[in-house]
């Protein structure tokens, strides 16, 4: 006798693997859908360049130029290598100062991430993390069941004493995530000294540091840390984008790392997707290509615009908030980390507050990565994609939910 | 004391997470790197569209269309939603006859699969599949681990006689995967009455179907057998792509699914790349709406020259090699899979002696499934991509090959 199942006793959720049913739902950060969008509302919640800031007639002049020739251009509609077209490889190998053989081509930075965790983190390995933390790479963590080690984050960057500290008492993580430029979500750079520390003690200690760098192009004023450092040691992948300066939307980004992490980036994508588009690696390969002071000079005036963007947003926060608000002035990048002032503060309140009256936020608790509720007096501020007129709007708004949660006449 | 490491005791390669250090290294097909290339070889390798049948020019006037306004083109370089652009779900739903939410757009119908074993296969878990298989799948399959119960691919696909025969014998393989129409390599498609039996054992005992139908829209000749009974049930993972009609270089392909696998797609796609890239789906989107009777045109010339070359190539193999082979006439798809009738065939030698003579296919026994030498006889001749006078040269190589082999004068 063969043992029926009944089927109405196993749909086909049912099927699904222990890892994919395990995978955690968006709770607030990350998850568009739990929003209550309405008409005339502010929303400061993601990393997102500013239209204004995107090649939208470059890159049609590209387009003509690369499928003008019907002959020519059938290449970029057909199978290409799994790390990237070489044209592509050389020109950021050329940008990193590496070597081309150190560079893949992904779909974007968060691609990069999740390569390095099936990559590189054994499953329920222990992962130090930033704390604050870009919530998304737990999530990408996910992959691996690793486990969240959280290090503080400071105004320069992850605490690295603090990271050695655990190491010396025992501490021995698979990696270690931190986003060292304009860090998100709290505006900090790692200084160059410090990277140097981070990649003796990986070297020391046998770990890989995960440096999720999406926001490095956009500058705008101080001095630049050593990049370098990131890009030339064996034991950093270093993750970069298009995505704040090209456009999200393209998914295009790279990893730069020792070639045999390289080679086994290629062994994992070869089991997602094989390659990112040919067509659109050929596309951008022009475009940066076509005019070599092109990029240059398009991150110039995207840099302008974030400034102006970021000092609007800071001083209108400070004029309205006075010492209510603790604000510094980032030195590039798209986030402003405010602490709030008051004491005792429920972040909750306060969003509901500032949603009630049309401006939208990331609650500085959704960065927590320990567990437990830190940040509760921070918000997360993206100004990107917000004009200035904007940006004093949604000040204003936010300046009255503060009043009103301090005053108790917010419910 | 803290145990400090020695550094040249680990490089960075021993960071690699068993999982990765386990995937395999092609071997034979699929390893391009492996191929002695020399001028004027003739490859008949993948399974790859024709230059001249892809939309270079139309994907231009798309771009011109899309992106000739700064504002609303800056859009196709912003972040969307995971399952894909509402407009290009509707359009496939609409040429699948089924639910927008029934579809994922993915990068490929690879990554379709690659997606399906991640979500639906449990580690280590037995997986029925073709034999002879798209030897990518097992290299998918590794994303779980899973193990390959092979099951016959006759003239008419999937023997489904042969997996009830496992079903009821205890057999209990977590999925099945087939490829339904011009069966990769073997020709062959299953018949409507089948694809409703699988769809019933599916359902009665609990697995679900991965259906790779990459070729679907490429058949010049013969009845269509019923898509839709693959597009309708929850326990069949439809997988389609662009890849052979608009490109693979584009890397866009589709999943039709129940909704709630769909749901639990774009949970692990949001561990990936977050989703394929906006600029191509809007790209792809104008060029199959602005002229809604393009794509179907589009086909019907690319079916034509299709069917030129897989006629003139078994053509040429019957008339060159007589009873030395035994060819049937595709009804669509990019393959051959002939049977060269020399007893006691050694696969190696015969390929050997056709690439000595500059004409390079897929062993038979690449595609074996079962971990035994299997299909000797038979080799894979992908037609797609080459013009009928390669094709026919290619026949005057390869038989040369065959008789020298025959005659024992090939060493």
């Amino acid at each position: 006798m063969t043992t029926v199942l009944d089927p109405a006793a196993t749909s086909v959720g049912a099927s699904l693997t222990t890892f994919t049913a395990a995978l955690s739902r968006p709770r607030g950060f990350g998850d568009a859908s739990l929003r209550r969008r309405r008409p005339g509302d502010i929303e400061l919640l993601g990393g997102i360049p500013d239209d204004s800031a995107l090649p939208v007639s470059e890159l049609l002049a590209s387009a003509q130029r690369v499928l003008s020739d019907e002959r020519a251009g059938a290449g970029a509609f057909q199978y290409s290598q799994s790390a990237g077209l070489d044209e592509l490889r050389a020109w950021i190998a050329a940008r990193e100062g590496v070597a081309p053989e150190r560079v893949i081509v992904t779909n974007g930075g968060f691609h990069g991430l999740s390569l390095s965790v099936l990559a590189l983190i054994e499953r329920g390995a222990p992962v130090a993390v930033d704390n604050p933390v870009f919530p998304l790479f737990l999530r990408a963590l996910e992959l691996s069941a690793g486990r969240a080690v959280p290090i503080s984050v400071g105004p320069h960057g992850l605490d690295v004493d603090e990271l050695e500290h655990h190491l010396r008492g025992g501490g021995r993580p698979a990696a270690v995530y931190t986003v060292p430029d304009f860090h998100n979500p709290s505006q900090g750079t790692l200084p160059s000294e410090q990277r140097v520390r981070l990649v003796e003690l990986a070297e020391r200690y046998g770990f890989v540091v995960l440096a999720d760098n999406p926001y490095r192009e956009l500058r705008f004023r101080g001095t630049d840390a050593d990049q370098r450092v990131l890009s030339e040691s064996d034991r950093v992948v270093h993750v970069n984008t298009f995505s704040k300066t090209l456009g999200p939307g393209l998914r295009l980004g790279w990893v730069v790392a020792a070639p045999e992490l390289v080679e086994a980036f290629v062994r994992v994508r070869n089991r997602q997707d094989s390659h990112t588009s040919t067509l659109e690696q050929r596309l951008v390969i022009d475009l940066l290509t076509h005019d070599d002071t092109w990029f240059d000079r398009t991150l110039e005036r995207a840099r302008a615009l974030y400034r102006e963007r970021a000092d609007v947003l800071a001083g209108a926060l400070r004029e309205r908030l006075g010492e209510l608000v603790e604000v510094e002035d980032p030195e590039g990048g798209f986030f402003l980390w405010p602490r709030i002032t008051l004491p005792g503060l429920d972040p909750a309140r306060l969003a509901e507050a500032s949603a009630e009256r049309g401006a939208t936020y990331q609650r500085g608790d959704f960065f927590s990565s320990s567990g437990r509720p830190e940040f509760t007096d921070r918000v997360r501020l993206a100004y990107g994609d917000r004009d200035v007129a904007t940006l004093r709007e949604f000040v204003a708004r936010f300046g009255d939910a503060v009043d009103a949660v301090a005053a108790g006449t917010d419910r």
